[in-house]
């Protein structure tokens, strides 16, 4: 039985008292972009309902193509108008550079990856890093409210980048 | 006051009977790729604890490099083996096409996106080429336990792709 056979039997149980469905748009007009890391459980930090908004996430909460593709379908498409960008302390993202990470991948598969890692070594540089890649987008129209925060594993609380 | 300020409200009540830290490597090993659709409340669809498993999410669930980014930086350095996907009934990528999307981006802008939307027509075939898309990445080492879902917003019950 793996987790995934537990997770499924989890989920079981989640749709014996569900109610839906709810309409596609979300009903707050929100975009969050967050790190994948497991302790970030986003509903309950920012006590998003369902349906409410959108949710993005990747290793870091970084802003690359993918996020940014993300964003103009949720803007353009599902009439989203605000952004929120959550890294986090105690990241893996903290924890190795760009360089080795693609070496090691390198040594072992003999291929080096085309992308970048997209490591950082300050929580609070790469969150202003991040809403300036949204902001230079010209797919992105709606900036007025693309604001980042840093997430603190230890308390709980959110602090504002600014 | 905007839903960002709402939101920062029920952080700071959320950090009231918040306990942490965690450790860093999810406890369960499992990564999941889901729609960044405002219905899909991953901790709660999977039974999903504190601290358990990655979470990735997209417009569609689909994967990209980004997906094999976070995938690579998920296994090589946090540990997990698992791979859940999930896409979803009524799903946004399902009502328009790349082309009429990247041309009226570029009507507006002046501008065609250089990246692909990832709009898809079936639910169970974009699942099954996603997971051939994390199968044939060179950098994902384990491949034995991807699975494939569809979460329907309708019953919260998920359906294997097969």
């Amino acid at each position: 039985m793996t987790v995934t056979d537990e997770y499924l039997s989890n989920n079981r149980a989640y749709a014996e008292s569900f109610s839906g469905p709810l309409p596609l748009p979300p009903s707050q007009h929100v975009a969050v972009v967050a790190c994948m890391d497991a302790r970030l459980d986003v509903y309950a930090i920012l006590g998003l309902g369902a349906g409410e908004s959108h949710v993005i996430r990747n290793a870091g909460g970084v802003v690359t193509d993918d996020e940014i593709r993300s964003l103009a379908i949720s803007q353009r498409l599902l009439g989203t108008t605000e952004i929120i960008l959550i890294h986090h302390t105690d990241c893996g993202m903290l924890t190795f550079t760009d360089d080795d990470f693609k070496r090691s991948i390198q040594d072992e598969t003999g291929i080096k990856p085309e992308w970048a890692a997209e490591a950082f070594d300050d929580l609070d540089v790469d969150v202003r890093q991040s809403i300036a890649r949204i902001k230079a987008s010209p797919f992105i129209p709606h900036t007025d409210s693309v604001r980042g925060f840093v997430f603190d594993v230890a308390t709980g609380l959110l602090t504002e980048v600014v």
